[in-house]
């Protein structure tokens, strides 16, 4: 259902935290949506509001409420738990969901379980999800009633991971390591010591390794096994931004042209994947407040050995812009509005 | 009593808050003391420690156990209501206390209760406690059994504004203003939303006006009057140092050298305050991880305006690093030991 | 003359340093112009290129060349003695000039050459050139050939300073101080010790006191004297924004009500400045990224005194943001578009 | 020869960089030595001095003065081909030497040239010079006339690597990859727009691959051929510090603790290496400002997969502190004076 401009609504819930912040300020700029904002619990501080600022409308996030307004699908930027209570209920209300948590993102329940400690409340959903990552699966995206929107950095490790498995060009038997590092930002707007200024500043440290909660999207969308990747989360003392230096070694690759060859073919049309020559690499200003994924890379051909740098803004394609490109597929937007 | 070395037996309560963690890293440079952790609430984490790494001992922040160690001065880096009880135990069991909070700092119950909005719980000791300036009360504190160690803004505004006071130069009648910056870590080591470094970082804004608690300090050691001191605080995107940019008018003044010798008359001899030439000014690298408290000004004889820099670590000077001078007075050890 | 879109074509000169890469970026979301780069001197790496991303055209900064283009108005983003030279050339080739230097902010050649320690080249040209400041000179803008943007500290300051001279409440007796921050980017791209990371990361410090050229500015504009105005400029240790605490006292004003009735007189029509209710002060995450000037304060009624705080962000309202908006006001544009 | 206190004379060149100024700093707590400071070129700003404060006595850097000062052993905070005429001009006087430079660091002139893409000027040099890392060379450190102090990254890199290569239980023929991470003061302070505050602040990048200068240093001191080992240096937004994530597979180990165990007996009793329980990492606020160099590592025994981390202040054990440590070792001082 539209507003009286024709323009679709679309819900948001978690708005105060960091992914939800940033999803109402893009979709400001998306004309075709008109957004409320659904108040779960007010856990966290808002920000200060000028005279004379009119902010968006707000209603409870109940799934009565939110039908009666009218609203067309929901984002949910909430942990895992409240995701999957909102989301059975908002489905079975035929409100479109994409969410943000990683409640609907692995396939498989038992899978969900061991990385989440926790049973999944509602299982029967993870064969509907579709995993939104565009690149991949827009066909399926089109389609979807439930998306789970990909966790940060599982979008640049399978966006750069990816086209050269399914090249067959990687030396599986070797590994692939993913030494990745993010900006604040990425651990949510919940005050805690870790991520107080105080420690991260003039800091920087590793804090996740073969146990984060990201390695199983990465294997599950790359088809890797868990011998074959290695991952390390690191906290840079940033607000925003990840980048992740992979190194792996391929075999029968002549020269750097044929690596980036294999980039080209998957990605000469994808509007926010963006390469570089040989040799030269993004860095995070490159893309900070952008939808992009850039990827570049040094390939050495006598030792076969590839070093891959893939950067993004970790609450834009790694998490609120992504999922306006979901939005967009979903409700038959082209796909790059209010994202360029 | 000392221990098997002649060290005298100090104890930290608080000491994983930032002061207190100071602290603990001063005071391990001076070969005149031991150290004892004195646990209160195990409200916060500690660091990572090493293998093979002997932290030092820790015991419980009780009187009884307190006494029997043999500790003889406790430095409380504790909120102002744990350390007025435990300052009163201490007393009474002859253990002298350095106290970090601002329980302390003003002679007056009743300007207490209403610059920090609760009744002081030990009146009794506000005329005994000593205001723990050195520059300024040396003589008592090293007769004193309890010091109120300044607050960080305060120790800079007083070094900065007293001399001109003393020296009748001041026009009073136009006001002083104090426009103060302090690092994240005046706030303490309790994450807050406000210290997370999502809201920090990148950022600057006014957190306090004329309500600050540390108002009442400056006015009570200045004599100056509410109406004739304004003051802002601001929080800096750093961890440590505060820098205070002050504006008054004078009268009589001839020459930035007479503005100069005023300072040069009070600060000659101290060995923490460091003045510089008229229209050079500190920075907060001149400071940080030092005892010191620099004075710089630029003075326009003219229209008799003075803008005056001060700035100090706020954890050296503005709290830890002038506790320890506190205590080099009162057990008799040369003031400036392990503060250089 | 525009181009086959019917866009207007515009020119940028100086697109590598700060404002100007900020400038195109801005330009970037505005259909009605098409941006050509304005190549004057290549002194300055500029970004990494992705594969198959088309920068905007570039030409010469040559009038020949610019006129060819059919280029209708020029940003000069660069000193002011290039400026000069630069806006000669192209008015009297009958395009029109956005200045971002100091070059033609100043009304009288003499004044000029005291605050900038050289003589203007091209005298006749100030009195011609109007001063940026929409909220002030919108009418003289529309119809203005040169516009001189304001500079960073001068648009907050002026814009808070302003209406209450004006509105004839501020005791200019005791005079205003202005005590100003600014993130690095305002001292421009070019390297330097005082602007590269080691210096700047966690410091903070004044650098500009009454010497500073933006202060004729602001007496230009507000009709304060030299001595009722006193200003410092504290560089922070951010990329971007600008924060001024200003110090004022005022006649006959009864309570905080008619002191934010003032601003509400002036400002409520106003798209880019901001107000707040009385005691709330906006920081620099409000503003970072937009082109709004967020005003608030503190007002004590019985001593008359005030605190106010203005907030900008110093590469939008400060320099191109405000420049788009002078274009948008010289081109026919609706004011904010492309600023919103 | 001493001074009347009966302390060595030591020269320091090059003491407004960052290294030697860290050097200035930390010699000013030794008390066995007095500084000179040896004016080579004043191509850059100092510090503001406070009145009154006297700094270290400063002479030209020249031989005949320097031998005339009876200085007995010259730091050498220079370039390479600064360092190599001090060096030999130096030697030959009888002055020791410890360069800081990458001057003296490989053992062959043909490595040498090929790195540093320069001839070297006093290849006979060479043989003569020792590495200054007393972990492992401690012995001929004592007997030196010239040490070269190490680099930054391979002061870490090899005390990481070097015990699991000499215990023989890496899986050479799967290469070693270590992810570095460094603060921007590794790069010098001489200004430059990649180091600049704006290009630097909430960015992060990789800027150094196979063909950076500290590769051949690792290679030389751990015995790894050059495809056996893959390396990025990166770019951190922050003053000090180098922490390396470095990944490794080895044979025949069957836990954790046999891991631990390997670097327990390289560095049980070495007073700078810390070690931590399997699992726990080091950051770098644990080792800044210290000479200490930290190692962490994570190990699955299952898939015989390491993740070693490796932190250290770069501007202390990784050149100024260890440089201490080595003139501790050459003046017969107790290694860890002044470093403690």
């Amino acid at each position: 259902m539209n507003n009286y401009s024709g323009q679709h609504l679309v819900g948001v819930v978690g708005f105060r935290g960091y992914s939800g912040d940033e999803l109402v300020r893009l979709l400001a700029r998306h004309d075709g949506v008109e957004v409320v904002l659904l108040e779960h619990r007010s856990d966290s501080e808002g920000h200060l509001t000028p005279l004379g600022h009119k902010p968006p409308k707000t209603i409870a996030a109940e799934t009565s409420a939110i039908r009666q307004e009218g609203i067309e699908l929901v984002f949910c930027a909430t942990p895992p738990e409240v995701s999957i209570a909102l989301a059975r209920d908002l489905l079975a209300a035929q409100i479109k969901v994409i969410d943000l948590s990683g409640a609907f993102r692995l396939r498989d329940a038992e899978t969900y379980s061991r990385w989440y400690r926790v049973r999944h409340g509602a299982p029967e959903l993870l064969g509907e999800a579709v995993y939104g990552l565009p690149e991949f699966y827009r066909g399926q995206i089109r389609e979807a009633r439930l998306v789970a929107n990909p966790g940060c950095y599982p979008t640049a490790a399978n966006l750069a991971i990816r086209p050269l498995i399914d090249a067959q060009v990687v030396d599986r038997n070797r590994g692939i390591i993913c030494d990745a590092k993010s900006g604040v930002s990425g651990a949510g707007r919940k005050p805690s010591l870790k991520t107080s200024f105080g420690e991260v500043s003039e800091n920087f440290g590793a804090y996740g390794f073969a146990e984060h909660r990201h390695v199983p999207e990465v294997l599950q969308n790359s088809g890797l096994g868990e011998r074959e990747f290695t991952f390390t989360a690191h906290l840079l003392p940033i607000k925003r931004g990840i980048l992740e230096t992979i190194y792996l070694r391929t075999q029968r690759l002549e020269k750097p042209v044929d690596f980036l060859s294999i980039y080209e073919e998957a990605y000469s049309e994808e509007p926010f994947v963006r390469l570089y020559a040989p040799g030269k690499v993004p860095d995070l200003h490159s893309v900070q407040h952008t939808n992009f994924c850039d990827i570049g890379f040094v390939f050495d051909a006598d030792s076969q050995r590839a070093t891959i740098v893939a950067a993004e803004d970790n609450l834009v394609k790694g998490a609120a812009g992504q999922a306006i490109q979901n939005m967009n597929l979903m409700l038959g937007f082209p796909e790059t509005k209010a994202l360029l």
